[in-house]
């Protein structure tokens, strides 16, 4: 039977992940005037959200292997929820992912599979992988589980603010934790941040089919927010609950790293700033019940030196 | 009457301050294999503990007009607790201060009174402030209600652990937040931990004596740890209480800003990551109820940025 994500299988999922991660902070902070809310999700163990949908996938895997495919965070928080629930895990990761992500999934133990980003289908070398060693995927976002996961942040912040945040503002990759925040709070406006030129989401939303990122597609740096398109999983979710056509541009999300380090002394990577680089750009409406979600902190040190230090 | 600090007023003041200031986190870590906590008061909103002393001497102070002295972090909580509060306040800070504490502290707006660090006397420059103009001289560390209010993060820290922790380990200025700690957490060992030449507290817990800074005292990155002396009113709280001889140097604090730059995804200012450093270098023992203090987190970016690109 397919598993369908749920607003009900979201509330099991905050049970199951609070019971092993204790809430992320909600912090207030005040932008452009108006004073709301930051959820750190940087400050997880594995430095981004991606461990809670990792969690809860894993703790409904059926099996003892798991392969995933992911540019470095989704690796980290299955690599780290596999260690603790003794599944083996083999990551198939891109070459140019930054070094630190790297040596965080394999410091977590687990077998790295490298690919070349533009010429090799990650979804072909993930296959492969399967075929000779069997296991089960776990998509980074276009998995129940996964999405039912990243929604345990919105019902965190909702017990923390308490009440059901006004807007939820996500950065978007593929979808996943936006899908899961649309489900944990149905009142909530969410507002998906993806880069320029990397708005799979938005496009599908605004055309109502599977958009697939083009070739000519400009270089970002946000890692970690550059999907080859969502899923059909993740549309179904967020089709008529988010508000599609919020993009940033680099300078922006480089502007919103060297804001949180000097007013909120945290350290977010470029994909994890794009959330708060909207808020800070206008680009989103803000009131005393919008929640912006800070959603990773592994930056490359040597880039982060050239942000802060321009 | 002279207020001397206690451990009720400790309580009390953590109650106040619990109705203005969201707890810090607490956050679990592994160091040298060893699980303990961190306690994030760099997350404060002015970016460091010294908003709790303040905003506690201010509650209780008499008058409407303040004065201080400071290298950056007490100046900040003044000044946000004097503009809360509806009091005047004028900060006499060194002109070599980082470029972010002056302007943080100017942009909260208080009066700034510049003073050259070696050759005028800071103490000599607020007197002078105080005939001129008036209002209430509240000390960085040797003020009953400061050293109170720094207390309320030991008090938070005990609350959110479950239980008194073993050891506080404290990044250690002049020693107001291990009186207030020790004061808040009478079966704990307080570990003050001093940049490597002004040991000040450590010297003074040795000789029983407060001990002046020699003119000959090297140059250290903790900007925030650069006392003249401890206070008698600090040697009476800690004698009996805290472990002296705990130093760190340089590298190690630079160190300490990069591991919890990769490890917590914050920014730490050197001075605030005395404590972790100390820790990190093996310096106080660890076990699984210990708190490592990180106390400030206003970075100057381009040295941040040289330290984790080193």
């Amino acid at each position: 039977m397919i598993h369908t994500p749920t607003a009900k299988g979201v509330a099991e999922a905050a049970k199951a992940i609070a019971a092993i991660l204790p809430p992320t902070p909600l912090l207030p902070v005040s932008i452009n005037g108006m004073d709301c809310w930051v959820k750190a999700e940087n400050l997880q163990p594995i430095g981004a959200f991606k461990i809670r949908g990792a969690w809860w996938a894993l703790s409904n895997l059926e099996g003892d292997r798991v392969v995933a495919v992911s540019s470095g965070n989704h690796a980290q928080g299955i690599a780290w929820a596999a260690k603790r629930l003794g599944i083996k895990a083999t990551i198939v990761m891109p070459r140019d992912a930054p070094q630190v992500k790297l040596d965080n999934t394999k410091a977590l133990g687990a077998e790295i599979v490298l690919y070349d980003r533009p010429g090799e289908d990650r979804d072909e070398v993930a296959s492969k992988v399967i075929e000779r060693e069997g296991g089960t995927l776990v998509h980074a976002f276009g998995n129940p589980w996964v999405i039912e996961g990243q929604g345990s942040s919105a019902i965190e912040m909702t017990h923390q603010l308490g009440r059901e945040p006004s807007a939820i503002v996500a950065c978007c990759g593929g979808g996943g934790l936006a899908a899961g925040v649309s489900l944990a709070c149905p009142q909530a406006k969410v507002f998906p941040v993806e880069p320029e030129g990397w708005d799979m989401v938005g496009q599908a939303l605004a055309s109502g089919e599977i958009v697939h990122v083009g070739e000519d597609a400009p270089p970002t740096i946000c890692d970690a927010l550059q999907p080859a398109a969502t899923k059909q999983l993740n549309l179904n979710v967020l089709r008529g609950r988010a508000q599609p056509g919020v993009t940033v541009t680099d300078e922006e999300v480089r502007d919103a790293q060297r804001w949180a380090f000097a007013n909120l002394r945290m350290v977010i990577e470029p994909g994890g700033a794009a959330a708060l680089a909207a808020a800070l750009a206008g680009k989103v409406p803000l009131d005393e019940n919008t929640v912006i979600l800070l959603t990773g902190g592994n930056a490359d040190p040597q880039r982060f030196a050239e942000t802060i230090a321009a």
